[in-house]
């Protein structure tokens, strides 16, 4: 029942402001998700009942050193709006700042999930036709092969429970489909997924870049670092082939005549690969789940990472990644070594 | 005097066949290089003067284990082309067929250059009003700190001599601009770019995925894992959004009319990012300079890859890349262990 799930959201950090947040909030709010907001009651403004709002002008979005700002800084919204979630008080957290600031929060005060070594932020890929979850694209620069299996699982399990993907096919991301191809961490975490027993995962191989976009696969694991380039490479090609095609589409009457006929067909396809479609992206591994919203989100898009955190709790998203991953055998053990809680 | 040089094709791996790369020698023996093609005579066929041919039917392109390959087999037309180049009866190596093949004959039979760790493979990316060189594009898929150092001097002396820019703006890539992103290995290796002196290298300092394309730098410094995984999600977001576009433009008459007007517009950004005009990947860090030219290229291309290579040779891009390593006090020193020459 959605009603009953409340979401703490973090309504400083986005470029359009709290009050572009707060508008989120009660869009989402209507569909019958309980938000509390924290952010500048100045900025924020009225709200409508089933949204509160707690007064919590500071900001850390900005900051440099986002591991420390969150120690520094109890009194900063992302802080509390964390905090609340830690507690118990909140089900899920989104937040419309850094990304930085948001894991860092995430993890001193809502904790990393029982077994899991290192939490991973996902991200869903609005490809035409070929929807994809990327997962690490930023948390951890440096893996080990323990945590990129990990994170096999938990975007298996985030595919099942939030994107509706009922046996999501999982790849691994290398420079070469072979088993041997890649890293030494890569190739052992191949071994690893390849021995999984179909029932807990789906391991579909090695893929390489080009199969990123490519519809090869629900689930694209890779490193932090990598899949920090990987997802920022395409935003980049994105852009400037679009931008190619529309400086030609405007460089001669006919063509220009050309763009124009062709624009509805195209304004399709833009709604298809609308970053705001899909809420932003996610960090799994913790004891409860956050969305990261884009700064550069309008309210239609903080609307739908409150919904989609809402149904990630409705859904039971942490429950089935951790029963997924004790079925697989791949929990850390009490007796391992604890690994840094320092984000990258 | 572009008369002088000699280069070594290997005329074995091409997708159309040993002919088409035959053609495409005779296209680069008209402008006055003198070419050599290794391959089998009876499928290249009759040649005007200015090709010499060598019989040399059997071809490793599609050997599972390219080292292995190269060593057991040494009648193969890519490591006979490897061979003359290594012996000096040609200048510089062109290959059609695969890049392991030809990364494990450059290594075993052209060697290593003086005082470099590790080749690099590197390739222009035709990007639209932005061309930039990207390595290592696959040799390496694991490197440590000074590898990459000397790949940044490398890319630098490259796009000196044969891309024809004078003062290269050489970035690293990295998960965030401030030098204190990436992993460990990538930010020794900016405060290793940051102190070299300005005259003899332009560090730009961190770009992320998103300034690939963006005309930042013209030099981009990864690792080969890193460098594989970015070139392929180029290619691989480039097909799917062409032809999602493509997909749009025929789903309606009104649409189809605008295609059919804007399509000459569009026929230039198809020129401007052909892989064809680059001649393809360069193998830096051998005694000598070898291209590996795309196995889907036709007569076009593999004439472009010859012409590269002979321009290399006239330019002197392997004494001015030891010119610049040398100055840069970045050379492997005899006492240092040898890596190993094993490529990935």
């Amino acid at each position: 029942v959605p009603g009953t799930v409340t979401v703490a959201v973090d309504a400083n950090g986005a470029d359009l402001g709290p009050r572009e947040v707060a508008e989120g909030a009660i869009l989402a709010a209507a569909k019958g998700i309980r938000v509390v907001l924290y952010g500048p009651l100045a900025e924020i403004g009225d709200v409508p009942d089933g949204v509160d709002v707690v007064d919590a002008p500071v900001s850390i979005a900005k900051a440099a050193d986002p591991a420390h700002a969150v120690r520094r800084t109890p009194e900063s919204s992302i802080v509390q709006a964390a905090t609340a979630v830690g507690s118990g008080s909140a089900d899920a957290l989104v937040s419309g700042g850094s990304t930085g600031s948001a894991l860092a929060a995430g993890l001193f005060h809502m904790k990393r999930a029982k077994g899991i070594y290192r939490p991973a932020l996902a991200l869903p890929m609005p490809i035409p036709g070929a929807p994809v979850l990327l997962l690490d694209v930023g948390a951890n620069a440096e893996v080990r092969p323990e945590h990129l299996v990990q994170f096999a699982f938990m975007g298996s399990a985030f595919a099942q429970t939030v994107m509706g993907i009922a046996d999501p096919r999982v790849a691994l991301l290398s420079n070469g489909e072979e088993a041997t191809k890649g890293t030494p961490g890569v190739i052992a975490v191949h071994v690893q997924l390849t021995a999984a027993r179909r029932e807990v995962l789906r391991f579909v191989g090695n893929v390489e870049g080009t199969q990123v976009t490519g519809g090869a696969a629900d689930v694209v694991v890779m490193d932090g670092f990598t899949g920090n380039v990987t997802l920022k490479v395409i935003e980049g090609v994105s852009g400037t082939l679009l931008g190619a095609i529309r400086a030609r589409a405007a460089s001669s009457p006919r063509a220009k005549l050309g763009g124009l006929l062709l624009r509805p067909a195209l304004r399709g396809l833009r709604d298809e690969i609308d970053p705001e479609g899909t809420g932003g992206a996610y960090m799994l591994g913790l004891r409860r789940l956050g969305v990261v919203a884009h700064g550069r989100f309008t309210r239609r898009g903080f609307a739908r990472a409150i919904e989609v955190a809402a149904q990630g709790v409705t859904e039971d998203v942490i429950g089935r990644t951790h029963a997924a991953l004790e079925a697989a055998g791949v929990l850390r053990q009490p007796s391992e070594p604890e690994a840094s809680v320092t984000p990258s």
